[in-house]
């Protein structure tokens, strides 16, 4: 059993075309800040620095994740040439990310009028400390003595829509520029929300005796780029090691401290001096090492190892890595769209996050589920807003989230020819609040958290609860409460009325939002009745859902096992997915006019099929494989969410030849970018869906009614075994499957099922025969 | 007689490398503002925008011309991709500098995944507006339909120092920064000497029924560089044209309008807008004519027409239009020894300016001949200062000029190890203040402008003359006056005695103060009391002066025809060259410590055949054939003003060969970039030791002691004729040389010499036998 070799990400050539969709791969991100993968040695790049909940509108369309100061400026001149890798002659160059211990790892070998050089780099950002990031550079001068000129800056010129150029943003203004002496330094500040950002970076560097090497130093302002240069004297065949140190904070981080305003800036200044001084009395080697150990123990409670299939495990653990590499430690934000990882969707927070990377972090690491959960209990007055806005009651959360809450989604697009198209999600997509519903119960029967749920899970349910109860419609000729006018998870068809998965979530929202109003009578009375106070609720309210959740309607007809997606969608045109690209992605059916996919019966992505696995108690499995059949035919998969959801429920219903097919292509969109749009950022949900696939897909993990785990899996035939681990309960299962049999090694007794068959796991290893 | 096809200089690959090389050879300038050839749709570009006589110290080592901001930034994104020539398939690329009419031509055509676009430019910096440049930029979708963004901005984060990146330095902060609705514009100011200069451009774009195509406008501030954005939607095949019209003014511009300080932004705006709205309603076309038609005009004045040699006619047109280019049509400025083509030599006037350049203007357009000597005159406070603090007499004029006449050579440089060296030339290299002299009389003689010699040139030759006076030191055991401790033009060897360059002209520059002294008691008594007043100076002093010049010591042996450089010369270290490079300039010989060149014989450039050629009338032509021949061999052309002297020279002595070998290295010193650093500048000096090769050395031009012009010319064996004009005492004559004959074409009466022989020359044609 070995996947071990494959730890790593590589980058072989260099061709810069390609260097946006690299950047995105190569991203080093700690939950708090992110850099992308970006090469310092090229012209075409798209800096992109962020810092999780750094958020600003000014003039942009909607609220959007800030594009910090680009502090990865570094320069190194030759003959007084830029060492330019696309200009240059390279004589060599490969580029790797290290996944194990987080690590970006770079090789250049630049000839330069016949002096060759070689640099090879070695960047960090620190988990445990998350202000932090490093880079080492070691120079050799191949064949030549001779001076180097290096270059230290922080770009004060960066921007957010590099891939939209007609909606470039700054969307800071620099307050002051430093010279650290040594180290250079910059504050901004964002113009709406006011936020301080101050960015420090200082190099050290020493030849092969650890003597500093570092020669007439000059700091300079260009605009507002503080940068400083340094001359360094190179003797042939010896290497000189340059050590980068860069921190980050801002005002956001320190806003317990109560400041007066004016101090801000100061205040954050100093932080920040006084945590690179940190960081360099630290030292490069022992933060690296810190932050290798850290990785290594996170590795041990989330890493997948498949046996038999180096690419898919390649893939899983790509995917897993930069989950994790978004998971913040703070509980204000949460995971966008694309992660840290660039600006698509603008840095905000989907559906996207409870319902596809929610399981991951909630069977492997479950403080960052709660975070998660916590950043929709911390965003709940805009959700509260929101529905006020909107003539509802309780909290409405928005379709696309920022860091308050509000509804953030853009009201116009446009077409590929400019022209402004509404966009209706944000008015319409009202699902999001049942997903969060689905996940705080999911959290709570994993995690056995019943304090969580006194403390912020109940408010969430009542408040959702009440919201879908102003929004059901009452339709009084046949006796029940509707929900018209809305969007599913298939975007292709807007304004439909009692879209089925809509309506079941709603109908099970308000059902748990009883039934746990109940659970915490009984668990704490005295916390429900604060909370009945600060929520002005009475149980006649409460109670009052439970009928109103018996009457929503379910459009399901009696004795059909197919499910009509939303009322009238069998009656729209027929099109048939006939071709498939090169990536084995559908292409449009020829003769079809995109402006009116609402009018056919093509799907975005499979809303029956997601409320299938999102309730499968409530289906047979006979009903399952007719509703996948009929609508895998009609998917154009144009969500990168959807192949993932058809890969599992494939197993589910017998189609394994798809599932693998489906798990790879949501495995690999970003390796391959299959979906063609790498660059502008990390597809989290898909790698959330990666995850499933192994676990709920092939191991066949599911959570019964009865709060059991259950194994049904299944191997593609390469390969000999899968190895995942479970926490259920703060009991971290060891899972091992093999064609025939499966291996659970656990720490303490637990109770699961095997194939629905109830087992005792021992502490230690326990083997069961499939 | 065809010269007419040779009017151009092309690029016609694309390959970024060349960028730089090419940025020289492509700027545009006016006298007054320069914008570097600069590709806009490139990274690898050296930024240069200057104006002449706008210098800055701050951090720098010394004053250096400034660069401005960028106001060529202009980006064009299709599908939200930029076309940019480093990274996007170019299916065609193309662009020439039309000399004739001065226009810089472009042709892209950008293959963005299969769509096809053209865009031809046309870039001007007019002649007669010299606040104003314009570029056009025609469009072609030629496969597809669909939208373009367009983005016009001034970048404010250019610096001085591309070359040399550890000495960057911005010499301006950002004052202001606008939105001119429509347009942008930047107001900065310089650290030092408080310059304020302000830039501003705006685009108009048409399609081909003449209507506006621009939508969407968004101005944006990315730091502090303004930008505007705008859509344009394009139809397959239907051209859309863009203008850019672009505006500088500078503080300096409005010197004579005596602002107090804090009204000068404001002031220097409102012109730069004013001129901007002017501009625009002059339009594009009606600029551009007057543009052409006044370099038509200037053609007529300054043009060489070489038949039978495409090369030479191309090259020498190059380096007139150049030449032309840098021409100030301002008193307080020259040219830099690099032009105002980039920051060779930090943009500072050397001898380069009145010894090889000035002949080109004084016989063609001598009333920029007269304003750079009113440069001189206009700095002659910075002179007297520097005689002051160096415990001399008079004015001394500095090696190296900026903008007010005080010495500004660097007093360290650094070896290419990074080890610094002492330059000495600014405190040795004297013998500018005779060149200065050589081109006040040369001026004098040839347009008899006795007005300019009366109001400035007699001063200068008084304060030259006593400042040698000064520096003169008597050696009473061999009763002489002798010049110690000094470089002469081949800067090999440094702190030698009696430099016979040097020595020679001292004594001349002696004696020709005294003559203008006793000119000018005649010709304006009252003038030269009153300059008297001024200069504090008596009958007496200016007397002693012409014993003064009969004992300076040159050392010359009585009967030996090889003069010896300076004293000692003879007995350095021999070493001959015996390799050249594959420009046909010499290899350093085997052996050789280059830190020890002083202590041998080679030479930089050629100190003895320089004097030849200034005072021609005190040797002998036998003794010009000896020298040329004996330091021929040891000089290693290390300057670019080398070759050109050796072709004339050896003309004089018979060397016919050697002679078009050097008169093309140095015409094709850009061209051919042959001495690898045409990436920092224009050789201005080249170009005006070029045009001195042909009327000097091919059409054997003298100025004789009896103020006659004399022809004695050779033609290289496939030149039919060569044509140039030269304006004499104000008659505009029309030179054409052939083989067997001279036709000189004057619209007026005028003497002159053919081979010695005194001829008359009536009006019309006159054609003399050869």
């Amino acid at each position: 059993m070995e996947g071990e070799v494959v730890w790593v990400v590589e980058r072989k050539e260099y061709h810069p075309v390609e260097n946006l969709v690299y950047e995105t791969i190569f991203t080093l991100a700690n939950g708090y800040l992110s850099l992308r993968g970006r090469e310092e040695f090229s012209n075409l790049t798209m800096k992109g620095s962020y810092v999780a909940g750094i958020f600003d509108k000014y003039l942009a369309q909607v609220t959007e994740l800030v594009n910090l100061p680009d502090p990865l400026g570094f320069k190194i001149y030759l003959d007084n040439k830029e060492l330019n890798l696309d200009y240059l002659p390279l004589t060599k160059y490969y580029r790797y990310l290290d996944m194990k211990q987080g690590i970006l790892n770079s090789l250049y070998e630049f000839n330069v009028e016949g002096k060759i050089i070689r640099i090879e780099s070695r960047r960090f950002v620190s988990r445990p400390n998350i202000h932090r990031f490093g880079i080492q550079y070691t120079i050799t001068p191949v064949n030549f003595s001779g001076k180097i000129v290096v270059e230290n800056c922080i770009d004060t010129t960066t921007y957010n829509g590099y891939l939209d150029p007609h909606n470039k943003i700054q969307h800071y203004r620099v307050l002051r520029v430093e010279d650290l002496k040594p180290g250079v330094s910059a504050s901004v500040k964002t113009h709406d929300k006011g936020h301080i950002i101050v960015l420090a970076n200082a190099i050290l560097a020493k030849d092969h005796k650890g003597e500093n090497v570092l020669r007439y130093r000059k700091f300079r302002q260009i605009g507002d780029i503080p940068q400083e240069g340094y001359t360094i004297f190179l003797t042939e065949g010896q290497q000189v090691v340059i050590e980068k140190y860069g921190v980050v904070y801002t005002s956001r981080d320190l806003e317990s401290e109560k400041l007066k305003d004016k101090d801000v800036v100061d205040f954050v200044r100093e932080k920040v001096e006084n945590e690179l001084n940190n960081f360099i009395r630290t030292g490069f080697e022992s933060e690296l090492k810190a932050h290798t150990e850290h990785m290594e123990s996170v590795w041990k409670r989330m890493d997948i190892l498949i046996d038999g299939d180096e690419l898919a495990q390649q893939g899983i653990r790509f995917n897993l890595f930069h989950l994790y590499a978004c998971a913040p430690d703070d509980q204000r934000v949460s995971i966008g769209a694309r992660g840290l990882h660039g600006e698509g969707y603008k840095g905000h927070v989907f559906w996207d996050t409870e319902i596809f990377m929610f399981p991951f972090f909630l069977y492997t690491l479950p403080e960052y589920a709660k975070n998660l959960l916590l950043y929709r209990y911390n965003t709940l007055d805009g959700a509260r807003k929101n529905a006020q806005m909107n003539g509802y009651k309780g909290a409405q959360f928005p379709w696309e989230s920022a860091d308050d809450g509000l509804e953030v989604t853009p009201k116009w697009g446009e077409d590929y020819l400019g022209n402004p198209v509404r966009i209706w999600t944000g008015d319409e997509e009202f699902h999001i609040n049942a997903d969060i519903a689905v996940a705080l119960v999911h959290y709570h029967s994993v995690t056995g958290d019943d304090q969580f749920m006194v403390d912020y899970g109940v408010e969430v349910l009542l408040e959702t609860g009440r919201f879908w109860a102003s929004r059901l419609e009452y339709n009084e000729i046949k006796d029940r409460y509707e929900i018209r006018r809305v969007i599913g998870p298939d975007e292709f068809h807007e304004h439909v009325d009692n879209n089925v998965y809509t309506n079941y979530l709603a109908k099970w929202n308000l059902e748990k939002a009883v039934e746990y109003y109940e659970w915490l009578s009984e668990k704490d009375p005295i916390k429900l009745e604060k909370l009945k106070t600060i929520l002005g609720i009475t149980e006649k309210e409460v109670r009052s859902w439970k009928t109103l959740a018996e009457k929503v309607y379910i459009p399901r007809k009696e004795g059909e096992k197919l499910i009509e997606q939303f009322e009238g969608y069998f009656g729209l045109k027929e099109y048939e997915i006939t071709e498939w690209d090169e990536n084995g992605l559908p292409k449009w059916p020829k003769g079809l006019d995109l402006t009116k996919l609402g009018e056919t019966k093509l799907i975005k992505q499979p809303d029956v099929v997601m409320l299938l696995l999102v309730l499968p108690e409530e289906f047979t499995e006979e009903e399952m494989k007719v509703n996948y059949e009929y609508y895998e035919k009609r998917t154009m998969h144009k969500s990168s969410l959807s192949p993932s959801m058809y890969s599992i429920m494939g197993l589910k219903v017998g189609d394994t030849h798809n599932a693998y097919k489906y798990f790879m292509k949501t495995l690999l969109v970003d390796l391959e970018d299959n979906q063609g749009n790498t660059n502008n950022g990390f597809h989290a949900a898909s790698a959330g869906g990666a995850w499933q696939c192994v676990v709920y897909g092939f191991g066949g993990m599911t959570l019964e009614s009865d709060k059991l785990l259950n194994f049904s899996p299944w191997l593609p035939e390469k390969w000999q075994s899968v190895n995942f681990k479970i926490n259920y309960r703060g009991i971290p299962l060891d899972v091992l499957i093999k064609k025939d049999s499966i291996q659970i090694t656990s720490p303490s007794e637990v109770e699961l099922k095997i194939k629905g068959e109830r087992k005792i796991v021992k502490p230690g290893e326990n083997i069961f025969r499939l």
